[in-house]
């Protein structure tokens, strides 16, 4: 009992971190409060400080209110992958409508992208994404043609292609994304309901096997107004997000 | 002599990996190959290679050839901030020339963004960036006014506002990014020479003090198809990276 109750504490703290409820610099609200908030005694309250302090976002000690010193919360590796996974983190409703699952020859693109000799079966899943219903992003994904036959049998409408993939004993190890920004081109002005040359936000995934296979690649695109991606690094903190410059 | 030759090894293999030359689940070139190419005894490639196995983005070990395991070469503070500080360690020429350098009563975006009072004093400044002498950015800076004030001493189109700020003994700590995607501004439109409504690559970001006192404000634009970021994630190391959408 006491152990989900430390864990709800910090969970929540930790949620507040993040969305911003509480800032860099920030108090904490005292121990006492926590108690009568959470209807706790003393113990698990300090429990959750101790999590918090352990994983770098709070500093102050026995005798100084713990103070928020970082809002770069590390996130889980299904966060950034999973479209479903991450808007269920945050509170809202995924929602997909597949519009095309295709198997065919890959072209020199996705060729390139997956690795794989061009002509070499892909599977291609074009769906819109949801969020409370509302279109967010039109995500186009490829797969190598053993991960991708197994979503014949998926109903790619009802959700996580991510998690039924898993569960089908597909590992995905290591992700590089890109971040651009895009024109729209004409499928995504007809899908996403802008005018084409819009400028949407582009997330670009390769996955990969602990092996080193690419397993999929996506390009996703990102209603802008809507969806952003956001980091906090600190003088002693450093991260791997890069710049990056065409040649 | 030898000290600077296993950091000359390691540096270099470590931007063959940033740059994928070098991929994930790729073998190294072997000691001997490494020996020759930098003519240089077995002590400082060994050196070199324990150096990247500490980072974790080889592994591998005694009579097993060194794989990459990770693209995610952790990005020092500066390198993220400071506009030329990045392009140098890329191997670009950095560029700039000033539009305006103002002192003005901040309106309420800015207010707002600088925590401060709307109607206190801000310096803006409006810098058109460029990489090896092509526009690749227009940069709109707002600093507090005691920071701000410095930069009246500042030839704005000589560098790095950031290094000259530092070299005053301004103490930047943290910073917050926003990445999204925005249509172009009349403003962009004019400097940037783009259709206004074309797609831009936003960076935003605040930058505190160790005391948590926000310091400036930016609001880069980027010329698609020559800036992105890129971020690599592993089941093992999670990220600070987040996705997040508008209430």
């Amino acid at each position: 009992m006491s152990v989900a109750l430390h864990e709800s504490i910090a969970d929540q703290l930790l949620e507040q971190i993040r969305v911003g409820e509480l800032t860099v610099g920030m108090a904490l609200p005292s121990e006492s409060k926590l108690q009568v908030q959470w209807n706790s005694s003393r113990g698990p309250v300090r429990q959750a400080l101790a999590t918090l302090r352990a994983k770098g976002v709070i500093t102050g000690g026995p005798g100084k209110p713990p103070v928020v010193s970082t809002a770069a919360i590390p996130q889980p590796f299904d966060t950034l992958l999973s479209y479903s996974t991450w808007a269920v983190s945050i509170g809202r409703t995924p929602g997909q409508r597949t519009l095309e699952v295709a198997l065919r020859p890959a072209g020199p693109e996705t060729a390139s992208r997956l690795e794989i000799d061009e002509g070499a079966l892909v599977v291609q899943v074009l769906r819109l994404r949801f969020l409370d219903g509302v279109p967010t992003m039109l995500e186009r994904a490829s797969f190598v043609e053993h991960v991708g036959r197994l979503l014949f049998d998926f109903d790619t409408d009802s959700g996580s292609q991510w998690a039924y993939l898993q569960a089908c004993g597909v590992k995905f190890a290591t992700a590089r994304h890109i971040i651009d920004a895009v024109p729209a081109d004409d499928v995504d002005a007809l899908h996403l309901t802008v005018a084409a040359g819009a400028p949407l936000l582009r997330q670009q995934r390769t996955t990969r096997s602990p092996e080193g296979e690419v397993l999929e690649y996506h390009d996703d695109r990102y209603l802008p107004g809507i969806v952003s991606f956001t980091l906090e690094n600190t003088l002693d903190v450093r991260t791997s997000l890069m710049r990056n410059a065409t040649p």
